[in-house]
């Protein structure tokens, strides 16, 4: 059976999230029915494997599935074909072929996310789904001096919101960055590791505006890791400032 | 009764255009709701004028409506007082207390407006709701040289759509552009003139695009000026791509 790597883009906006659920529109659920007509598989057995889920709202420039089909397609009818059938709202923006061993989610070497703030009076009509607004002065240079503290190896369970069967909250942060794109009036954060907890981006986010606003000092991401208790870092950014943006494959991605 | 004039944007996608409209959700009916709400006025007397309709699914930067109050408000006041009340899709850009003979629509000069144009080989998810996505080769000089033939006093009958009680189809436009963004894959023609008929910009939109594509000849556009007959241009460019972005009431904004 042919197996095929898919890197897919979505607004999450009206999505619940990426997982397969009754009753719901996902993006697994969306993906599965697509895959098993292109297959002609009307008992709907073949089964989407993503490289993880993302939360009802998040959006992905770069997520990755894979899956088997029964028959060799050549990838780039592959992608007009998920194209033609996809919703809008979802998008196949690569496709390939890969050994039988390739697996989206016990393959990888880590992840890009990308956190959208507009800092904008007032909530910029055609940004109100894609960018979360923060109208606050921000001290840019506190938040870039509280990221260099999140790179590293560290427990981030002051980081994690509870709802998963996680039991190790140990991650590595290769790298953030504060990247400043005044022509549009946003900031973004980007943050790059070998994986994230359920909520982490975004509650670390929501940690990084609380320095920028002074609400934290600047060094109290170090007092995090130490006491290990997520009712010190309560606040999560809301869902629709969140793109996940690459799955790292390769040592050489990251 | 002091007048205000309201300069305002709105993500058109979700509301049934600007018109006011029983069981529907459109820009009139919000806005006329949320001014009577702030004049505390129940009974909801006071009417609320843009400077003209714009379609479902058209969006603005700058549409311009004016009201009455019953008393003063400070504008930057009544400007957080609008937004804080408008849902997201809608904001108040620009307030300013006017005098008494300011009427958004009877005074304006002219209007401009902005057709956006992606150019992906399939539809960008981010950009479904805000772009019209063509993806077949265009000859972008052919509709610059195309575009300099629209531009003066012509009759529009050609290029207006039945649906309004218009008997004088002529127009002057003062000016059309064609504006590249690289970065972005997309073209936008911006239109500038004293006004236009009904779906005018998206039927020469559309005309504009069978030129690029060779489907009409390059000055093809005189022709319909003299023929006068709809049916000799019968596409209509999709709402989701235009954009109203301003509305001119003095003779040096245009």
């Amino acid at each position: 059976m042919p197996r095929y790597k898919v890197t897919i883009a979505y607004d999450g906006t009206d999505f619940a999230g990426f997982q397969r659920q009754p009753a719901q529109r996902t993006i697994e659920s969306v993906l599965t029915r697509v895959v098993n007509k292109i297959a002609k598989n009307e008992a709907e057995t073949i089964e989407v494997f993503g490289s993880g889920r993302t939360d009802s709202g998040v959006h992905a420039y770069g997520q990755v599935v894979h899956f088997d089909l029964p028959f060799a397609i050549p990838a780039e009818g592959l992608r007009h074909g998920l194209n033609s059938m996809f919703p809008l709202d979802l998008m196949a923006v690569a496709v390939e072929q890969v050994d039988d061993d390739f697996h989206s989610r016990f393959n990888t070497h880590g992840k890009q996310y990308r956190y959208k703030i507009a800092r904008n009076e007032f909530v910029d009509p055609f940004k109100r789904r894609y960018t979360y607004n923060f109208k606050y002065n921000l001290d840019l240079e506190l938040i870039k001096t509280a990221m260099k503290d999140l790179i590293g190896i560290h427990d981030f369970t002051s980081f994690a919101a509870a709802g998963n069967s996680t039991k190790d909250f140990v991650r590595e942060i290769y790298d953030v960055q504060l990247i400043e794109y005044p022509e549009l009036n946003e900031i973004h954060f980007v943050f790059n590791g070998n994986g994230f907890l359920y909520n982490q981006v975004r509650i670390m986010t929501a940690v990084l505006l609380e320095i920028g606003t002074k609400k934290r000092p600047v060094h109290d991401i170090l007092r995090l890791f130490e006491v290990k208790n997520r009712l010190e870092a309560p606040l999560t950014a809301p869902a629709h400032g969140l793109y996940l943006e690459k799955v790292f494959y390769d040592q050489s991605d990251k």
